[in-house]
């Protein structure tokens, strides 16, 4: 029997993997599992999008152009212009979800062994998307005592070697929920200037953001135009995370035509989805004051309750959905297991997203663990008794 | 500025790439271009799968298992049980497209460097997608005076060396229109047995078979179970290429254990299209009666309409709905330009897809082009009336 490709077995597993048949076992014995560790939203898609699947009268449900339907492409740089990022349509790629936009983006801007800084905890999915482009991503530590700032500037620059290519940002930040701020981006703009890096920008939560703070888009810094690629999505959105609709846009033109190759490889972006995308930007500006009031409030009950149970520590996100949380264990990937293997209260447990699987250095987010608020609140209630009731007996507590 | 990934320099172009701009140009002028250059179908995806859209009662268009739907590969497992492929849905992995399924293979069997040997002429963007993952296909040539037959198994051993991780077929042949022999095939698994290596075998086309052939597919070769990798897609079958739905199917658990680590890194493949695809499986056999009647009927008249010009000479392909044809010409690529640059009579051009795209051997296929018989005859007439007299009048004429 032939064997497999070396290569395959260095893509890192998403953090759960191995939490997913403890998940189905706990199932299996009846045990309600309240999921904090995914980022399917349970907020429904809006109507306008459903409504334009019912009325579609295509014959033929053809091939788009590589590059995405023209008519999406036009609305969608209206969206961003609307959102104060300047754009013409030719600057957009529609691509199949984010993950595809990164990929084509580590494929264009950077060869084998070149490097990528990215402060960490980041998106565990970026480990898996460089892995199979060969490209190393080079961390910097943000710190949960920080509320995960961006690091210190000279930390970043001291990552910068000959292979260094880019900088990747996600803002708002999965798995953290931190929104840069306009210094934190313009020390960066400088960095990225004066090294003549790529930025890469990860703004697919752009729109959820709390507390009066504004995300500042990667596009709209200065004298850096040529060196930014946005990375967007409308998953999140629009909650319509299965679409896969997800775009690059950048106004380097050699990025775009080079990043357009990689697009012809795969013929074309989903077709349905573009339709639903398109007609989701026409989406009431009541729908996003609704979701955003709702987000808000499980944040503020999640962050309350959480930071009451002893040892826990969680700092307040502004953006996203997300928190990185500081347990009192010994390894959450363990007690992640325990929960789904040994524990249940009230015959419900709670699943985890461990936190060591968004950092590339070892060892580091043993102790903590993402939570996604997208349970309502009445569910993230008796997700966090089921946390606190836990803690109190797990057998790894450290303090 | 930062400047690009070189690797990206080495993805090869589509066969049609350069010529974009000249269609594009001749239409500005007015003139209308027949397409024999696309494998875009012009015929109705089946009414069963449109209605799935008109009737979906999702309030959320949420991700799918990575895997994909697990109704829908069950019901995909049964489909391919019918068609006398016995399999499991554990055994099928869906991707976005079949270009996805084969850059998954190439990326889980294949390490950078590695070969896998590919009969030419063969489907161009292998090309782009090998290039991509940093494999090396190595082509072992067919002829068009031999209808692309398999090649001597001998030619196809001596190319076997230390980096030959796999063999693949496309079979119905795009571009050939090739159907391989039962007696093909089990040359092929000796081959394959005896070296111990992967078979992948691409039957996107499987329904498109005339004049009572029968497509063998490579998973009933016996004793080779664990080698073979069977790419699908239902972009053909029922004319729906832009939901971007394809499958990754295979008895070897390894391989689609690993596959699936790269479609974790995706997230999921597009949630509508699996739905299309899912309720496209319960279109009527009429509607694959109907289908094939009509490319039968568009065969026979541009075979034997191509047959008639003089200098120009063409196979009788069994499957799929392409041909490749030799052309009484000095450079293809040079007049497939010409046609849509310089030539129209009553107003038409013909764009054709120039042969050299198809082949990897330096030189090979600058007198043949691929046709896509995907018009309706009465086009399919006008554009073989166009090339019969845009023959008479190419300056680079050689016959």
């Amino acid at each position: 029997m032939p064997s497999l490709s070396q290569r395959s077995k260095n893509i890192p597993a998403s953090p759960i993997r191995k939490l997913i048949p403890y998940a189905e076992g706990a199932l299996k014995r009846g045990i309600k599992v309240h999921h904090l560790n995914i980022g399917q939203p349970d907020i429904h898609t809006p109507d306008v999008a459903l409504l334009a699947l019912k009325k579609l009268d295509k014959k033929i449900l053809e091939y788009s152009h590589s590059a995405g339907y023209e008519s999406y492409r036009r609305k969608l740089a209206g969206f961003y212009r609307k959102a104060g990022i300047d754009i013409s349509w030719e600057q957009t790629l529609i691509t199949t979800g984010a993950s595809e936009a990164v990929s084509f983006t580590f494929n264009s801007c950077l060869d084998y062994g070149d490097e990528i800084i990215i402060p960490e905890p980041f998106y565990a999915n970026y480990n898996a998307i460089a892995s199979i482009a060969g490209v190393k991503i080079v961390s910097v530590t943000s710190g949960i005592e920080d509320n995960f700032a961006l690091p210190p500037v000279s930390e970043i620059e001291k990552k910068i070697g000959k292979k260094t290519r880019a900088i990747l940002l996600c803002n708002p930040g999965n798995p953290t929920g931190y929104v840069y701020s306009a210094g934190e981006l313009e020390l960066i703009r400088k960095l990225v200037k004066k090294h003549g890096l790529f930025l890469v920008s990860d703004e697919a939560y752009r729109e959820f953001c709390y507390d009066g703070e504004k995300v500042i888009s990667a596009m709209n810094l200065r004298e850096i135009e040529e060196n930014v690629i946005m990375i967007d999505s409308v998953s999140k959105r629009y909650s319509e995370c299965g679409i896969r609709i997800g775009a690059l846009i950048s106004r380097n033109r050699e990025v775009m035509s080079t990043a357009l190759r990689y697009g012809q490889s795969r013929l074309s972006p989903p077709g349905l989805g573009q339709i639903v995308a398109e007609a989701s930007i026409d989406t009431p500006p009541e729908y996003f004051t609704e979701v955003n009031r709702e987000y808000l409030a499980r944040r503020n009950f999640i962050i309350a309750a959480l930071n009451k149970i002893p040892g826990v520590h969680c700092p307040v996100p502004k953006g996203a959905f997300y928190t990185m949380v500081r347990l009192p264990v010994d390894d959450s990937d363990r007690f992640a297991q325990w929960l789904l293997e040994k524990f249940e209260y009230k015959n419900q447990t709670v699943m985890l997203a461990p936190g060591s699987g968004f950092y590339s250095t070892p060892g580091l987010g043993r102790d903590e663990a993402r939570i996604a608020y997208v349970l309502k609140t009445e569910d993230l209630k008796n997700a966090a008794m089921v946390l606190e009731m836990a803690l109190k007996v797990y057998p790894g507590r450290t303090q």
